[in-house]
């Protein structure tokens, strides 16, 4: 049985938590970045990508994060509202912390660098206080991204909100997400991304995420199987490996291994892609979808993003990828 | 006599130093910021726009300044040369400081506010080991602005250069630029504002400002004659008090007062008016035009600037400007 | 049966890591620290006490620290030879990090305060870098004290230095060592002390102690059955509650519960007792004693070392305690 | 006319500012530090050794300076009530910031080290709101050393104060006390303390201190002359280069040159003799003493210093230098 078990007594589906930013998008493509004249701004990060994501799908979303006191943290608090985000786990920051920027290069539909503005970023001022225990006891769901633990007091928040998701029985999800640029080394990257691993109980990553993951617990090691292993033996109850258009393969505790469909199509960009796939699968498993289905939606909803000139803004509705999905098939065959 | 002299056997007419960033100024106006959906870069920064007035008007402009490396370093370094400025005093940053940015907020022509992203900004992080004593050494003069005198090292990079400038009697122009954002304090912005304008040979900037440069030295006033004595007693030649639409009003030396020209328009935004008056001003006396010829051709430039969306690149030509006096002239008779 | 396995083939008995400091010890007894005029130095810091503790009482005993490049430094490094620890796992800092220090003040047998120099303190500049596997591999047990995780990049190599300790089954002894003084808030020392604790196989704690370890996860509790539950439910095979002068209390994870016995002294000093305590058990537990002679030994070492104006200098050896024990014995009955 | 002149209505003669720290000086000598057990401790730093020395000799002095809050600050506090300073511009810390601390090795009489302990020293925790300027006006000199200016905020403390003396014809002292380890660069020491100096009425320094003050302004110079002609035509009315047991030189705006009497004594180490110099100078100016006699005054304090094993405490009295002068004669003739 590759189902998840969720809570279902609970009021919130899944909550994420940790970075929500602004991301400038080129209004002119095809160039590089020092040649790109305008922009347009939407809300990003992946944490907030993947909330979009969750609540466009139907599934109930909250989101716990610090925002600046500002016109971006305005924008961004009324970008969830519109989103249908549940917005009370939002704290306004109040020592003029400014919001993470990430300036979007689109070269060609390969070649796509960022400009990252993280330096002080509001969102990694989230800190202890702000972890309330009564809003993680009431969701199904928590969705953690590595980013978050890349610096104090975020790191120490969210710890303490998986400590509290694991008292509760509230389902963690581990997407690695590794930014090499807010960390200060590979193996503090390894040892942070590990522990937190260790509390959760569905692991994503792209197979160089998990080679970072595992630096200090299995160095060296490139084998998905090996690394299925290795996690499943601690809680994890559900790994999976991304290889982007090349599939993804799913790891359950009984050792079941589960290859995921794929939808190739022509990308604008690849940004949001993971994010999309992430917010497919967790939405799909809570709403009760078996691993093969939740990956096979995760994969719709990424093929539907990367075509797009905005992750957030381009996440689909549940009808929108079973649709995608439908037409693509009869396109395909 | 109301001419500044200048050393006329020096190469570069005037070197400007400290902050270069880029603005993004929004592509909808007559809206809150948290409104405005996309933005066009340009470069900014108090004394960068000065030097791109100083080189749009006729006069050898040089800049010392730190710039990221990344796009928007090479983007500023690409638009400085399109301009004519001399980019050997720029040094590209080896240390993943980011540019600087100010997000612009239109309103309304009379409220306009600013986002500033300045969190470790590149500019700040020129250092003492980056200003040749040379390169001031062939100037005619030095233009600061106040918000290099922030946060260190950029702060002793700055007294350095005036160091420099006064040992070569290179001209040194100080524009308060008061911005308390950068500051820990406003008797820290007295202390250090006070000591630089004591090594400057001419100081401009408003009463606003002149208030806070004046924080410990004359703390209360905020009557024009008292500033202009007291810093004309030390080290000044020329103290321009500036008064937006009202005018701006320059003493002497020999505490001639000289009362300038206004050409009211209608703005679209209040931003870079001071660049553009400064810009004016310096290249006009540089060029040898009398204090009162030269306050008229700042006031001109100030009034062509707050017409457009941007700062730098409304930056206009010496001709420019004239037939800008002579055609407001003749439609104001 | 009450005795703890260790992997008996490996080289090093126990290994120690994280703080070693000065303690600078009043020449003069019985007035408050403003008058005492002159002191003595010795090696201090609870870790460093525990490893002069196992290594008296004839334990194989190495340990992980950083050292300052200064005669402090070499200090350390003689004393530790002189005293047979070795110092394999010691690195010199090249950082101009500086010894911490420990002004201690004996007022009274009763109130003894403490200035602490810990600003920049060499040991917390530890680093992942220098934790080596093997190192870890080759011993039976590994002595961790909360307070090197009160700081990165302390923190990190402590957490590592568990990780290793787990993966090669080396018994990890904790320590909890409250000091508030290098924390940032109760609530980041719960949340920092209960992850490490959570990798260990003993915990050793006083109950004001064991408060704040459990301030996250069974806030306010104060009950020794509860706390002990708790953690025999992680990882834990051992927990000691100690009451000072009241004795102590351990509680095995059969849930065995056993009573220390204790030696009542007229005490110069509190300091040092806890250090004692814990180097006699963990020795004692290492040579094969059961949890009960262990306590035995533990409180035997804290009553001779109370009653001397030095906390590593009075380190007994195994016999040094047994005549101790005996003696007292006599003397009492 | 070789004296100062002073304003003679002030309530206060003089007023130091800036590092008070704690001396641990060695019971043992002519050993190095690591081997050294046990220390006395005094009150040190070189500002408040000179206000010792001054109060010594029997000129009302005050000082302005943070210390900690906890038993070493009530030690300074209660030591210089007995010394007879004023503590009225001492101010007590209030962020956990503890004294600075130097461990004095005595290895030979020509060789002596020390462990500085200055990170977060609590001296250079003074700031600007701390420095009031009833209290500057009131007193006839104010005395500066270097190290005040090592780091923010102490650094602007001082240079306000040297504002508010300036401001109100409170004779300036600036001891040079060039000391690296709180310092960034040597450019930047230069930086800072060319910019004091200029603001200063008396400069004293060895030769290698003028070597480092004149790093920037001339650079490579090594000329006692140009170093007096450089400063003379500044601010400066006195500028005294010290050379230790070869004697010290003074220079005075009219370039008179007058080269101080030494009196060569066997040393017990060499700390304590430049501020002991500083103070006798400084308060025989202070007492109406023409320069040549103000420098006899100074190398009788010094040599009566560096015989003894501490700097504060062997400070003399106007009297015991006049005799020891005399009885030097004696014993030399």
């Amino acid at each position: 049985m590759s189902k998840l078990i969720f809570q279902e007594d609970r009021e919130m589906d899944v909550i994420a938590i940790g970075r929500i930013g602004i991301d400038l998008n080129p209004n002119e493509y095809n160039r590089p970045l020092e040649e790109t004249e305008s922009f347009t701004r939407t809300v990003g990060g992946s944490p907030a990508n993947i909330a979009v994501a969750t609540s466009r799908y139907g599934i109930k979303t909250g989101f716990i994060g610090r925002i600046a006191d500002d016109a971006f943290g305005r924008y961004i608090c009324q970008y969830f509202k519109l989103k249908n985000i549940d917005t009370n786990g939002l704290v306004i920051d109040n020592k003029h912390h400014k919001t993470g920027l990430a300036f979007v290069e689109i070269k060609n539909p390969k070649e796509s660098n960022i400009i990252m503005y993280r330096s002080e970023a509001v969102d990694l001022h989230l800190n202890m206080e702000e972890i309330k225990e009564e809003y993680i006891k009431n969701a199904k769901a928590l969705v953690v991204s590595g980013t978050a633990l890349a610096a104090s007091p975020s790191r120490e928040a969210v710890f303490l909100a998986l400590k509290y998701a694991n008292k509760h029985n509230t389902v963690t999800f581990f997407d690695v997400d590794y930014r090499p640029y807010t960390w200060n080394s590979l193996k503090e990257t390894s040892l942070y991304c590990s522990m937190a691993a260790q509390m959760c109980d569905v692991i994503i990553g792209t197979r160089e995420e998990f080679d970072v993951l595992e630096g200090v617990d299995i160095p060296g090691n490139q084998d998905d199987d090996i690394t299925a292993n290795y996690w499943l033996n601690h809680r994890s109850k559900l790994v999976i490996v991304k290889r982007g258009k090349d599939g993804s393969t799913a790891y359950l505790k009984n050792r079941e291994r589960i290859v995921g469909e794929v939808f190739p199509v022509q990308p604008l960009k690849t940004q949001g892609a993971g994010d999309a796939f992430a917010g497919g699968v967790i939405s799909s498993l809570i709403k009760g979808k078996n691993v093969k289905e939740a990956m096979k939606y995760g994969a719709g909803a990424a093929a539907i993003v990367v075509q797009e000139n905005s992750c957030s803004e381009a996440m689909p509705t549940e009808e929108e990828i079973t649709k995608f999905i439908e037409e693509y098939k009869i396109r395909r065959d």
